[in-house]
């Protein structure tokens, strides 16, 4: 976690900076963000919008369905807050999918500057001046904002001092095996109990268990995560 | 489409309702609220806590880092806003990974209870009492706060009225391929032009071209999505 000396910055370019900023603005995110290990700057894309009604989108040549996001806001909103560190990160269909071992590396980095898409895409020039492509997963949103909420929310929690770091060694993905069956009080619920070996004071034992549980769960529901496919990274 | 005639309800149960609440407080899933497509309920899940602290969580039995989500508070959120049409969703990275076929069944649902987790995780005794539990991704969260707030952005823009219906048939993920190569003006931006066939005005030509390009993108970027692997819906 070289990363941890400086905090890190992020720029993130929308046209509803505002949708984004409130999902990050409780909880484990807002505390990074006031412990100082992070910066986070909203932007709204029409700063860079053209002319006097700051447009930033147009119709699709060739016809079609909806508008598209016109090159110029997006491309000069990255050459104004990219800086040698920067990273500027794209949310595609497309796109590398994220992954955990991908938000470490992510939350590692001196700055990251990310872009929100909206309408029905963006004009495919705006690529080349774009350093990674990022997909969530294979469904459709009305906009870049919740997945640039969910990353951030993903990035800032991993930070070193946002949350304690025994936690994030036994969660889901850290190990990558699904974590094993947790229990809290009450000791009974509605006529189901806590499995006997957890009272039992054995700590190889609970950590027997859960390891077993672990493996258990992962056989049962992501067998993938076992046995990954070289294709994995695509998936 | 059958549940157009009926708006669909959402009943969302979090520690943090707010974060949820703001992100989803503008643009297409706001146009769909607005509209009466959709109607959204922000419950906090200390309404349902225990004792006068409205506890919610508890130390996990076994031992080790974090605090867990004790069962009763969600257990019985869940009785107090289940009707018999309600499917309720619980996020979790074991859970079925979310994809577009499942948005729209969703989408076509006459009541949704989400619960949003916390903390480390949610006891094991939980689960029995949801009927879906749902993953968006091989990724870490602070919270499900996140991962509801996509999960509604996604259902929301689908609804009958919400956007325009020729837009959802071009999307990724509509036809299984990705989205062909878009672009809008300027017709030539940093010395790069559109492609010719664009502007020719033959729409078989354009219609051709799109076709092919989508293809192409999607054999070199997610060739899995031409060749669905058995076990397609865990990956």
């Amino acid at each position: 976690m070289s990363g941890a000396a400086a905090a890190l910055r992020i720029d993130i370019v929308s046209l509803f900076p505002d949708m984004v900023r409130a999902s990050l603005d409780a909880s484990i995110p807002a505390r990074a963000v006031e412990r100082g290990l992070a910066q986070i700057e909203y932007h709204d894309l029409r700063r860079w919008g053209i002319g006097k009604h700051r447009a930033v989108d147009d119709e699709p040549y060739g016809g079609g369905a909806g508008m598209l996001m016109r090159p110029e806001p997006l491309v000069e909103a990255i050459e104004e807050l990219r800086t040698p560190e920067s990273l500027v990160v794209l949310f595609d269909a497309g796109g590398e999918r994220l992954r955990q071992p991908r938000v470490r590396d992510l939350a590692t980095r001196p700055h990251l500057v990310i872009l929100c898409g909206r309408y029905e895409g963006v004009d495919e020039r705006v690529r080349a001046y774009v350093d990674l492509e990022l997909s969530i997963g294979d469904f459709v949103l009305s906009g870049g904002e919740p997945a640039a909420a969910l990353l951030c929310d993903a990035i800032l929690r991993i930070i070193p001092g946002a949350i304690d770091a025994a936690s994030l060694d036994e969660e889901s993905f850290s190990t990558e095996l699904l974590e094993y069956p947790q229990f809290t009080r009450p000791a009974e619920f509605r006529g189901v109990g806590v499995p006997e070996v957890l009272t039992s004071g054995n700590h190889a034992a609970v950590a027997a268990w859960r390891r077993e549980q672990a493996e258990r769960r992962t056989a049962e529901r992501r067998p993938d995560l076992l046995n990954p496919s070289p294709r994995g990274s695509r998936e």
